[in-house]
C-alpha cells in the first residue's frame, strides 16, 4: 500500500497519546509544535512516494505480494537495494535538511532481524523468521512508519546488562508466557518515534548466557499499554514552541529524540523475534552496524547538500562571490561525496546472506562510521566560515524584534546586504540550525561511536595478510618477527 | 578604584533602560533573565578583585595617578602586560565557561587608540590623545566596564561605506558642532553590552578619503540619548527565560551580543577620538587586531579548558576511565595551550609604540587567528565524542520531564550511571551549552574573519627572504627566475 | 595468451637497447641495475597468473577471441570489470610494494581511446575504433605489456600547445603520410617503461582548433626508431647500482620513471587512433581521469596496505607491543580503506558507454583523487611514527658498514633489539623505501594533480540543486537571492 | 674567542680520522664528499660570525670571561636568552636548508647539565658543577662546536637498561679509577659528529637505582682513543659520493648522522659530570627536553621558510602565478610561524633554575614537540603540491644525464618552462632533497619521540584544576564525582 501523507498523518492521530515534552501530554502529535516538524519530515516521503520524479525511489513492488510498497518495508537483496536506500536517506534529508528516523532506523532492524531469525530458526527449530515475514506483510499493507529502538540506558558502562545494580538499565523480559512476553526497561534518545507507528527492538550490544533476559527483539506499536515517550530536548527547541517567523526553516521539517520507558509491556507472541537467545544478539548488531554505517554516510551527505547550498545563498547575500569560498565549498562537497561513496562501496562489496538479505561490507562500512563522526563537523565549521559573522551563533535578531514597531524596521535596515534584510536572515537561521541548533542529528554516536567502529576496523582487517607480504618484501624470515605482545 | 560586584551591579541598576529583547524592553539587567548571566559572568571579574588569589592578575596599580584599578582599564606597555591581559580572560573563561566581552574588547580599543590619537595628534596637530587619557582617569576612578564596538552592518561587501545604497550602513558622523559631533548607524553583534556601562566605538575597516565621514570613534556611555539596543539570539536562549533546572549552567553565567542602533546621539567632543582622519583608521584597526588576535586564543583555551575538565567529568560520570580518552584529551589539551601559547609569542616578540603601548606581533596574531578559526572546533567535536550519546544533542530528557511527578523518577533511574542521574544530565547540559549551546562566542570571525587573518599574513610574511634564501641554495641566478606574475 | 614470467622478460630482452640512465646505454633492462626492479616487479603479474590463488584476477577470457589473456589487455564494460581492475592494482602493489605502470596506464588509455574512437568514427567517419580492436587482438595473442604516455613537457603552462615558443613542448604531427604520420616531442616522467613492450600515446589536455597537430593518440612499440628514453632519478636509486645487502627490498622489486623522446618517429597508420581530431581530446582525457583516478585509490591502498605490515613488524622488532599504537595503525587502515573504497564508489556509480565501455563517475573519481594526494601522506608520516627514530632517514648504517670487519659486527649488536639487528635493519630500510626511498610513486599528481580534480569537481557537482533545496528549507523566494557574481 | 671558517676547519683536520662510512675511513672530514657538506653548514655559523648583520645574534659576551664568544657556548639564563637560540636555529636553517646538529644538541647539553650539576652538588657534596664551568671556559677560549649525545641503543624497549640481555645496549660506566672513568657502549643516530670537536653525553632515559652504572654523563673530544664513529645512510646520500651537478644544494651544505662506538673510552675525571646519581638522570632529561623541544619549533620553521621560497620559485619557473596557491603558501608559513611561535612562548613562560639556567616551559614546549612531529610533514607535501609533476620523486634526469653529448640538449629543451631547464631542475632537485631527500632531519624522533612528549603533557597539565572549574560551573558536588578509575 502507497499512503498519502493525509492518511499517514491521520494514522498518527488515531493512535493513544503517550508522548510528552517539557512535563505535558501531547494529545496530536501532527499538530503539538514539539512533534509536528518531525512528522512533516517523515510526510515528506508519503508526498515523494506521489511524486513522479521520486517515486521509484521511494516506492517499490514487494516481493511477499506483488504490490507497489514503501520502499522502507522491504529487505534489501542485492547491493542496488543498499544503493537505493542510501539515495532514498539522502534525498530525504535533500527535503527535510534533517533526520526522518522512522523511514530508516525500522528498516535496518527489519533486514537484520531478517538475517537474524533465519539462522536461529535454522539451529534453534523456532519460528521466528516466519512471524517476522508475516509482519512485514502487515507493514507493507499498512504503509507504516517504524522507529528502531536499540540504545538502552547501559548504566556504569564497565559492566554487563546482568551485573548492573538497576536490573532495568537494559531492556528485559520480566515474563514469559504461552501467549507472548512481558518486558521493562527503557530504549533511549530513539529518532522519529513521534512519527512512527510502530517501534522496533533489538538489543544493543553481545551478549553472555547470564544476560539471556535481555536477548529480546519485538516489534510493538508506539502507543501500546505500559509505553510512555518522553521527547528529549533539541538545541533550540524553545523556537518550536514560540513558533516564530523565520527562526526555524521554512520547510516545517525537524526532528525528535525520545526516551522510551517500557513498564511492563507485554508483547504477542507473533511480535517477538529473539526471546532468549543471546548467542545471536552479537551476529544481530553486527548486521545491524554493517548497514547502518554504510547507510548513515548518506545522511551527513544530504544534510551537506544543504549546508553547500546554504552556503552559496549567504555568500551571494553578503555581496560576495562564491568564487571566494571555492576551496571551502569544494572541501565541503568531498566530505559529503566521501561519507556517500564509502557506503556505495561497502554495499557493492557485501555479502548474500542465506536468508537473503544484503549484508555490506563490515570493513567498509566501520571506515565510513570513522568518516561520519568526522567529516561533517568540518563541514559545519565550513558553512560557518562562508556564512560570515552573521551565521555565527548570538548574531541574529529574533523574529519578534524584527516585528517590533519601535526598532524592527531598523533591524531589518540594517540587516540588508545584497539580499533583503529578511531573506538574509532567513539564511542565517537556517545555517544557525543545520549547525548548531535543532537540525543536528547525533553524527557522532547514531549508529555506535567512532571507538566501536574502532574495535570493528581492528576485527575486521587482514592484518596476518599485510604482515606476510611486508616480511616478504623485506626478506625477512618468520622466526626472526618476534611473536605478539 | 576597585569596586565590589555588588557596587557594579548597582552602577548598571541606575542606568537608563535602552536594550530589548524577543520585543521587550529590560527593566533591569541585574534580574532579567535574559541579561543576568550576562551580568554575573561579568562580577566574577569584581569577585576575583577581592580575592588574594587573583587580584593581582586582575587588578593592578594605575600609571595615571598610582591608584589601585581594575587591569581592564589600563594601556598594556610591556610584554608583561600584554601576558597578563592573555591569563586575565583565560581565568575569565574558567571562571564562567564563556565571554565577558565588556571586559576586554573595550580595553584593546583603549589601547589601539591610545596609539592610534599618539599619531593623529602629532600629524594632525589634534588633542585626542589627551582627551582620551582623561576618559581614561575618569573610567579608572569609577572602575566602569567597557565594550568595544567596530562590527558595522557592512552592507554589500564588495563596496566601501560611501558606496553603499544606504549611507547608515556603516556608523557615520551626520553632524560635527563645537561641543561635539553626531552620529549615525549601526554597530552589531557586540559581546557584553547588557553588562557594560560605556560603549568604544572604533572603524571596521580601512577607509578612503570619501568615507571620510566614516572615520570615527568614541566612548559613549551605553544608555545615551538616541541609543537603542536589541539582544541577538543564541542558540538556546529559550532556556534563560524558562529559568529551568539544569538545563543551563549552575553557575548563572552566560554571554549576550548586541545589535546597537545610533539614532543620531550626540557624542561630546572630550570623548570623540577620531572624527574624520580616515588615513589612520587602518592604522587603528592593525594594532587593534594585532593585540585582539594574539589574546582571542587565551580565551579559546579558557574555555578548552573547561571541556577538558567536562570530558574527564563525564567519562567518569559513565563509567569510564579518562584513559580510555588519553589520545582526546591531549589533543584537547594542544589546542588549548596552542592558541595561548601563540598569544604568548606575539606579545612577546611585539614592538613599543612611541605612544608607551605595547603592540603584539602582527604576523604571529593573525596566524593565532586561524587557528582560534579551526582548533576549538575540533576540541568540541573530541568533547562530543567523549561524552558518549549522552553529550549529543537532542538526547536529554528537560528539567521539567525530570521533575515530572508521573514518570520523572523513572528518567533519573535510566539517567543514572556511575554518577546519580540527575549530577550526570548537568554534566552533559553543560557539555551541550558549551559546544552548541548558549555558551559558544564566536571564534570564527571574532575579532575578523581567518580570511582576514590571511591577508594579514600574506601582507606580513618575509616572502623576498624567503625567496632569496631558497635561490642562494639552489644556486639559481636572478635572471633566471621569472617575475611574479 | 598467458606468458609466463621467463617469456616476458625473453620479450623484453629482444628488443632494440634504446634506454638510458646516468648517461649510459642499457643493454638488457632485464638484468640492469636501473632496470630490473621494475622488470622484476612487472614479471610478478606473469607469476601471479599462473597462481591458482590470484589467475582469476590476472587473466580473463577475451570477448574477442574467447581465449584467455592478461586482465590488463582488455576493455572494462561493466562495473565487476572496473573492481577487478582496483583489486588487480592493489594486489600488485601487495607483491611489489610499488608500482606497475606498464601494467595499468596502458590498459587505461585503450579503455579510454575505446570509448574515443568509437565516438570520433560514428561522427567523423574514421575508422579508429576499428584499428584500435585489431591492435587489441594483436596485444592479447603476445601478452605484452604496455605503457601509458599522456604527460607532454608543457613549457609555459599558462600558454596552450600551439602558442608555446619551442612547438615541441607538446608532442605533435610533424607529417602526414598515407601510410602513417610522423611525430615530435615528449612525454615525460612516464612509469614502467623499461618494462614495457608497448607504449600508448594520448594528448594530455584539451585542445582548440590551432592545436590540431597536438590531437593524436597511437601506440608504438618502445624500441621504435627515433625513440630515445632516459630513465629518471629516484630518491636512492644509487643504492640499485651498489646493489647493496638489506638497503633495497629483498623482492628485488622497484619502480621507474622515463623521459621518452620522439625525434620524427614514424607510426603506421593502423596504429593511429586520433589524427587531429581536437574536439575529441578533452573526451578521451576525462575518460581517462574518471578511470584512472577512481583506480589509483587502490594502488596507495595496496602499498597502505606493505606500511601497515612494516609498522606492526618493526613495532615487534623494537621491543613494543603494536597495541600501543592502536589508534595509528587504524587510521592508516582508514586511510587505505577510503581510497580503495572511493574507487569502488565510483566503479558502481559509472555509466555504460555506447562503444561497451564503463566509465566510473567522474565527481566521485575526481574526489579519490584529491584523497590520494593527502591520505598516503598521512599513512606513510604515521608509519615512520611507529617505526621510532630507527625508521627516520639517516639512522641506518648501510651494508657495507654492517659487514665491516673492523666494526660490522658492533653495529649489529647495537641494532639488535627484540630482533636480531640486521633483520631490524631490512624493516627499516623497507619503511624507508616506502616512505622516502624509491618505492614511492606519485601520489599527488599522479593521474593529474589535485587542483584539476577540484576542478572537475567544480564542474559535476550539482550547484543549482543544493542551492535549490536550501532555498526552499529557508523558505526564500527566488528574486531574493542575488544572482552569481 | 670567535674562530673564522678557516680556522673552524683547520681544528677539524687535525684530528684524528675515526669516522667511517661505506666500510672506509675519512681522512679528512672537510674534503670528504660524505662529511664536508656537513662541515660546510657548520662554517657558515663562523662566516656568520663575522657578518655585521648577524654578529649579534651568532657571538655574545661571556658572562665568564667578558670575552666575545660564540653563543652556543654560553648558558641561556634568561628568556631572551633562550630566544635568541631559536633565532639562531632558524637562521642556521636559512643559511644551509637543514640541521648544524653540533652547534645545537651540545649547547643543550650544557644547559640542563648546567642546572642538573648544580643539584647534584647541592644535595650529593660533589663538584661536578664547578668542572662544567671550567671545561666551559675551556670551550669559550677554544671557539669549539660540540656534537650532543643521548641516545642508546636501547634494545628491548620494555626493558631497563640493566635488565636487557646485553649491558651494552645502553652506554655505561664499566670502571671507576681516581683520575676518571672507562666508559662502553654506544650512543646512535647523532646528528652532526663530523662537523664536531667535542661530543656531549648524557643519559637517555630516567633510571632506577639498579641502573646506577648508566647514569653518567661527560664531554669527550670526537677523536678520544676508543672511540668510533660510522655515519648512517641518507636518502640520497649515494649522490654525495658522486658529486654531480645540480643534484644536491649548489650551496655545498648537508648533514649527517653517526653511530658513535664507545670501546672502553677513558675518561679524566674533569671532564665527568654525572657518575652514578641515577636520581639526577630524569631531572636532566626533562631540563634537555624542556629546552630542546621549545627550540626545535624553529628548526622546522627554518626549513620550513626555504619551503616557502622553493615553492614560489618553482611555481614562477613553471610559468604559474603563486596567487594561484595562496592557500597552501599561507598554511605553510602558518605552520612555520606556529612551531617557531610556541618555542617563543615556552622561552616565555619558562622558570628560572637556581643555577642561574633559564628552564622553558614543559608544558609548552612539549605541546611544540607534538607540532614538530607532524606539521612539517604537512608543509612538505604542500610544497610537492605546488611543484607540479617535476617536483615529485622520480621525475628528474640526472646531471649526466643532462650533459649527455647525445640527447642532454634535448632533455634540457623539454626541462624549459618559464625558466631555463637547468635552472628549473635545480629548484625542483632542491625540493626533492628537502622534501624526500638527504636534507631531511629528524622532525619525528628528533628531541624524543611525540608519544613522550604527550606522556609530559599529560604529566604537566592542570587536570585537578580543569575538573574542578567544570564541576563548578556545572553545579555538581564532589561526592556525585566517581573517582579515578
Amino acid at each position: 500500500m502507497i499512503k498519502t501523507p493525509e492518511q499517514y498523518k491521520e494514522s498518527l492521530r488515531k493512535m493513544r497519546p503517550n508522548i510528552y515534552k517539557f512535563g505535558e501530554l501531547i494529545e496530536d502529535v501532527t499538530t503539538h509544535p514539539a512533534t509536528k516538524r518531525c512528522v512533516t519530515s517523515h510526510a515528506k516521503a508519503f508526498e515523494a512516494a506521489q511524486d513522479p520524479k521520486y517515486q521509484d525511489l521511494v516506492t517499490v513492488e514487494s516481493k511477499l505480494t506483488g504490490e507497489k510498497v514503501m520502499r522502507w518495508l522491504t529487505v534489501m537483496e542485492t547491493p542496488e537495494d543498499v544503493i537505493k536506500n542510501c539515495n532514498f536517506k539522502r534525498l530525504m534529508y535533500n527535503l527535510t535538511g534533517t533526520c526522518t528516523g522512522a523511514l530508516c532506523v525500522g528498516w535496518n532492524c527489519l533486514q537484520s532481524m531478517w538475517a537474524a531469525t533465519y539462522e536461529i530458526d535454522k539451529n534453534e527449530g523456532t519460528d521466528y523468521h516466519k512471524r517476522l515475514k508475516k509482519w512485514l506483510e502487515y507493514a507493507q499493507q499498512n504503509a507504516i512508519t517504524v522507529a528502531g529502538a536499540l540504545t538502552d540506558p547501559k548504566g556504569d558502562r564497565t559492566l554487563p546488562p546482568s551485573k548492573q545494580k538497576d536490573p532495568d538499565l537494559y531492556l528485559h523480559i520480566v515474563e514469559e508466557r504461552d501467549d507472548g512476553i512481558v518486558v521493562r526497561g527503557a530504549k533511549v534518545m530513539i529518532a522519529g518515534v513521534a512519527a512512527a507507528n510502530e517501534i522496533f527492538v533489538m538489543p544493543t550490544t553481545s551478549l553472555r548466557e547470564e544476560d539471556k533476559d535481555y536477548a529480546v527483539s519485538f516489534v510493538v506499536p508506539r502507543d501500546a499499554e505500559g509505553i510512555t515517550i518522553v521527547e528529549a530536548r533539541h538545541p533550540d527547541d524553545a523556537r518550536e514552541l514560540e513558533g516564530n517567523g523565520y527562526e526555524l526553516p521554512a520547510a516545517g521539517t525537524g526532528i525528535t529524540q525520545a526516551w522510551i520507558l517500557f513498564e511492563d509491556v507485554f508483547i504477542p507472541k507473533e511480535r517477538v523475534f529473539m526471546c532468549g537467545e543471546w548467542k545471536y544478539a552479537l551476529k544481530a548488531i553486527i548486521y545491524f552496524t554493517s548497514a547502518y554505517r554504510a547507510l548513515i554516510g548518506s545522511c551527513v551527505a544530504g544534510q551537506g547538500d544543504i549546508m553547500v547550498g546554504s552556503a552559496v545563498l549567504i555568500a551571494r547575500a553578503n555581496g560576495l562571490s562564491e568564487k571566494v569560498f571555492r576551496e571551502q565549498l569544494i572541501k565541503m562537497i568531498i566530505n559529503n561525496e566521501t561519507t556517500y561513496g564509502m557506503g556505495i562501496a561497502a554495499a557493492t562489496l557485501g555479502e548474500k546472506h542465506p536468508s537473503g538479505a544484503w549484508i555490506p561490507n563490515a570493513l567498509l562500512a566501520n571506515v565510513n562510521k570513522v568518516h561520519v563522526a568526522t567529516l561533517p563537523y568540518e563541514t559545519k565549521v565550513l558553512c560557518e566560515e562562508i556564512a560570515g559573522g552573521i551565521g555565527e551563533t548570538g548574531c541574529m535578531p529574533s523574529w519578534k524584534d524584527l516585528k517590533n514597531t519601535k526598532y524592527g524596521k531598523l533591524l531589518e535596515k540594517y540587516l540588508t546586504a545584497a539580499a533583503p534584510g529578511e531573506a538574509r536572515a532567513r539564511i542565517a537561521y537556517l545555517i544557525q540550525w543545520l549547525t548548531c541548533g535543532a537540525g543536528i542529528p547525533g553524527c557522532m554516536h547514531g549508529g555506535g561511536s567512532p571507538a566501536a567502529a574502532k574495535l570493528m576496523i581492528r576485527a575486521t582487517a587482514k592484518w596476518d595478510q599485510y604482515i606476510e607480504q611486508a616480511a616478504k618484501l623485506a626478506g625477512i624470515k618468520k622466526e626472526d618477527i618476534p611473536e605478539k605482545r
